[in-house]
């Protein structure tokens, strides 16, 4: 048996090793199965920084490798969170939020593009440019009703020409708004913030400062932490309205939609959050679990919500557009439509939620 | 057994009548039991033309009355449609021409009511004013997730006061839709067309030009117009995307949202046919089953089709006001939000439309 500090600090564990630690999980202790988890991400963080450094103007390649720093810092920053009675809590709390301060600066750029895309590609959608179908929901089958557009004439065209102009207004506000969130992402990397958040993941890879609860034997000391995380989510999600969600057209989604935007907001907060704990407890089951394959339920249950967030933000866009001072009528009504098929989505996608969430019971191991 | 011109005119068949037609189903005449029917609806309609003369200004009595004369000519016509090889066939053309034109005439003015009442009861729930459920779709338990909606402040406000500014202009120019259909109607009950139509109608309660194929008996004869009717209608069926349909959240309604008006005229066409072929086929039945409980397979398929129709055209009626020149952009966009939500209705009548076909086949008797 290994001590938790004499682990290697590649990120990539040999799969002897893995299958090594999965069957001493009752032998090996807590601390020593936390350890290696946080040596392994916090390998996939340095691994992350080095390709973003070497991406150059290789937009794609920066992406992915944003995409793989964003991923370490949050499995790091929620394990430090669920695992913290086993971990020097003073520590752990300040650099969470050290690392979810990254995670959210690095998010944005990612976030302006996909919105962009998301609400790009709908316009063509509702302009019957593109027969696109749409990305959250239920599985469509193919050979849809879509059939192509006729050329819009006398006073429709106003209202198409609505859309192209809206499309533009759009495509300017939010690569304005990708261009400063890139801005702030060099500036964040560039800044002593966070050359000590990338300290303290050096660090992390080599030592994890654990407590004395730790050194009992994981299958004992880790459960409980990780079924907490599970019991938030559970509790969370009674509080939403799955028994509305399941029947589908409930219109709840937009019941707001002309209403102040904080109402919108308040209705879709519990589902974010419950996004929230369903990460936070997936990643404690990746602790624990030791590198054997996850449970897929989890997996597809949070894309919906990925999708849910998406879609609302995406809404809450088209609106904030719609308020541009001088914009064309019909360039406001597309903006409307926009936002109502976004807030649509945003139904789609919780009822989506409540479908594979009754099917599949998030499994304890 | 009586003849068909020696049945009283009186539309409302006594009990033991009806009985003694449905006991003799096997020795009635095809012409005995089509002219029984024709009776009856004809008695109907002149009940309802006096109690339209006598509603004066009480519009609601004018507007049941309307629906009883609309409901009467539409079965009258569509018996002499679906019953055509038992009658006259020129005499039926031309009646039918006329019966058309007379509940299309007194069919506008409600449909106007209807669709204000639609629009303005759908901005208010989606200004969060007021919790009302959507009228259309699968049931939805009470206890929503609709909240007491807070106050709109800053830039919100501009949204929010659109949504009042939509439906002013809606209610004007709707109200002006109405007053001119019910102008509309005024005149056309004046009319000498209106007065041949209603002498034609009051012929028909005492003779019904029959051929001779009407002769045999009503269980062979009335079957194969009636199963016509019905094949026309299961073939119509056919063309409808139902897989589509049956898949909640698959955006078809608003694919061509922002496209011309034709695009989403021409995807809402075959489910208008639809609606019309089962209004021929429960009219079809109701002549056969002679006054025994209708089945209520067809009329909740109906009725998810009115929801259909409804909803496409006060999505319409929302894209049409949006083309107001001078409108101010926040009026636009809530009317964006209206048309989306209104095709969203038509989306989820198609969901509710297959999910009672799927359950219930029409039954032929």
């Amino acid at each position: 048996m290994r001590g938790a500090t004499a682990l290697p600090a590649d990120p990539v564990h040999p799969a002897d090793l893995r299958a090594d630690l999965r069957a001493n999980a009752a032998v090996l202790s807590g601390g020593e199965v936390l350890a290696d988890y946080l040596h392994g991400r916090a390998g996939d963080f340095l691994r992350g920084l080095r390709l973003y450094g070497e991406s150059g103007a290789d937009t794609e390649a920066a992406a992915e490798a944003a995409r793989s720093l964003r991923g370490a810092a949050r499995r790091i920053g929620g394990t430090l969170h669920t695992y913290r009675p086993l971990l020097d809590a003073g520590w752990a709390d300040q650099f969470r939020t050290e690392l979810m301060w990254l995670s959210g600066t690095l998010a944005q750029e990612h976030a302006c593009a996909a919105r962009a895309s998301r609400l790009l590609g709908a316009l063509a959608r509702l302009s019957g440019a593109v027969p696109q179908p749409r990305t959250t929901g239920a599985p469509t089958p193919t050979g849809t009703a879509a059939a192509p557009n006729p050329p819009a004439a006398g006073p429709d065209r106003t209202l198409t020409m609505g859309a192209s102009r809206a499309a533009a207004l759009l495509e300017r506000q939010l690569t304005l708004a990708r261009t400063r969130a890139h801005s702030a992402t060099l500036q964040a990397l560039g800044s002593s913030r966070f050359h000590a958040v990338a300290d303290a993941v050096a660090v992390l890879a080599s030592e994890v400062p654990l407590t004395a609860a730790a050194e009992a034997p994981a299958g004992e000391v880790l459960a409980g932490p990780a079924e907490a995380a599970e019991r938030r989510l559970r509790e969370a999600v009674t509080t939403l309205p799955l028994a509305r969600a399941a029947h589908p057209y409930n219109a709840d989604a937009l019941i707001h939609g002309l209403a102040a935007a904080a109402a919108g907001e308040a209705q879709d907060a519990p589902w974010h959050q419950v996004r929230h704990l369903l990460r936070l407890h997936r990643y404690a089951e990746e602790v624990r679990s030791a590198g054997s394959l996850p449970d897929p339920a989890p997996i597809a249950a949070g894309r919906t919500l990925d999708h849910h967030r998406d879609a609302a933000e995406a809404a809450a866009a088209a609106a904030n557009a719609a308020r541009t001072p001088r914009i064309a009528p019909a360039t406001a009504y597309a903006l409307g439509v926009l936002h109502a098929d976004q807030r649509h989505e945003v139904e789609a996608a919780r009822f989506a939620f409540q479908q594979v969430w009754q099917k599949a019971t998030v499994t304890t191991r």
